[in-house]
């Protein structure tokens, strides 16, 4: 392929999709928007970016409100959340050519691994984003802090895929549109070390209906924290993926530096929406559990943002 | 000691403590009640039980609003909530004769311990009581259902005491005065049987925000209730005291047949009072442990109740 001919579809243009969307069409690529409720203020108002590296706009975009007046794309970008995965069968094929690339930039791990096997996709890239951005109105985003990208070739071997030619031409699309992007050898272990830091906070944020500060400087949560991180790299483990002990410190330490943070399953969940609990919790203590890890902290946890999610989301009849 | 003789002493005249000194106090025996806030209007109103089984006034009663006014009595009954354990040992020294029993009309684990091993205290019996009941004002008690209290022995023998005469003297006033008491010949093995439901209800009905019809009938706590249930079996089989296996869908079945209820550790959280947290999670906890038992779900309850009761009783400075 060639790098000036890369066509890119997003598939769900939020708080993600819609930052990394909008940067990548700045930088000169050629992007299609699919949308489900925003597609009528988009299609006419275009996407606008409100953020800490600068604010710009894209007036006309080419936004699509069904996967029946889009294009087969080179590149199509996974940022639903993971709770929309459900609708990816309904979507995908319609996008996808022979040599497409999927890149799914999500939280959590399983989405690689369904799109692998149920959808028969050959060419998958996991993107790991490094973001504090959230929608505020249709087709408006804030971009709060941080931007790095960590792409990883898709594979089942332990050791990684390495970095293939299409996770070259990925990245590069990436870097010309000035997105701080990086390539991994072993996305699989890039996926597991994020989740020794999403696992307790976004977790713990929502049981204990607190911030990422408080969470670490109390000597309770603190603990918790700290437990939970060790389940977490226990598993890893157990599924053939190596994290040093130290990295535990590292996520403790750069949390303490953070701004106080309100993780997403914790604004999810103040707003109502589905939380990201399948991919964040279930999908890796059911593979850890094959493995012979048990995460009982992690399990616990599951099934608390399990019942929580529920009532929530008024799933539950009326004597919630 | 003869029958008649046997002079009481309520340490704690709260719902419990009060309940039970005025069914003493109606049905013959000499009590006498300590009490703290309320000294001055029950010395000078008495005590007022309304309760499901008929309300009754007593409209004098020896109240003390110390020990300093308080003679040696044959029976003290503890019910102080154990977060106010530590105030025993002013206390108890005073009231207490070579052959006084201490009744530990309490919830959890660790009290008759402590009281035996920091206080050298000979004659302990633990007091099991099933009762909703709740003081609604100065002097004022509330009881709603139940009041079934069962009387056992403290001892270090893992088959337990028996029935001593102690025993059958407490009992004889308890049932005397229409309480509806039983004796148990092994008392930490009932301390563990109550700690199988007070466990999960009490913690879970917190950390989840819930009652007891909620926990028991949604899918996601019911499997936490049950999990942490069969842990606290296990923890109490390490410790030597076997509780059979269909305890756990007994305790479930009544549970399901019971009123919805709120715990009265979420009555506490909900009032801003001290959770009975070490007592019924953490002393628990500490002896399984010590005893080879690992009881990680009640860890996990354990430390998110901490961590939510330091932040309810504002321990925590500025940034909870």
């Amino acid at each position: 392929m060639d790098k000036k001919k890369r066509v890119y579809a997003i598939v769900g243009t939020g708080a993600i999709g819609g930052y990394y969307g909008s940067l990548l069409k700045r930088g000169g690529v050629k992007v299609h928007f699919l949308l489900r409720s925003d597609y009528s203020y988009v299609a006419r108002y275009g996407l606008k970016i409100e953020s800490v590296a600068g604010d710009f706009e894209l007036s006309s975009v080419d936004a699509h409100a069904s996967v029946d007046t889009m294009p087969k794309c080179d590149v199509v970008i996974v940022s639903l959340k993971t709770t929309q995965n459900e609708s990816l069968k309904d979507i995908l094929p319609y996008l996808l050519k022979e040599d497409s690339i999927v890149v799914v930039m999500q939280n959590g791990l399983g989405t690689e691994e369904m799109l692998s096997r149920e959808l028969g996709i050959k060419n998958i890239i996991g993107a790991l984003c490094f973001i504090c951005s959230y929608k505020i109105a249709p087709g408006i985003i804030k971009h709060l802090d941080y931007g790095q990208v960590s792409l990883g070739v898709f594979s089942s071997k332990k050791e990684g895929a390495g970095i293939t030619r299409e996770l070259k031409e990925v990245l590069d699309d990436f870097l010309n549109a000035g997105i701080e992007a990086k390539g991994v050898d072993n996305l699989a272990l890039y996926r597991w070390k994020k989740l020794v830091w999403n696992i307790p906070f976004n977790g713990l944020s929502v049981v204990l209906d607190t911030t990422t500060d408080v969470l670490v400087n109390k000597k309770e949560s603190r603990f918790l924290v700290t437990e939970l991180m060790k389940e977490v790299l226990a598993g890893a483990r157990a599924c053939g993926y190596f994290i040093e002990e130290e990295f535990i410190s590292e996520m403790i330490k750069s949390t303490e530096k953070m701004k106080p943070y309100k993780t997403s399953m914790k604004l999810d969940f103040e707003t109502k929406k589905p939380m990201e609990i399948e991919s964040i919790f279930g999908y890796p203590l059911k593979v850890a559990e094959q493995h012979g890890a048990m995460m009982p902290f992690v399990k616990m946890l599951y099934k608390e943002l399990s019942f929580l999610n529920a009532r929530n989301l008024g799933k539950c009849g009326s004597c919630f």
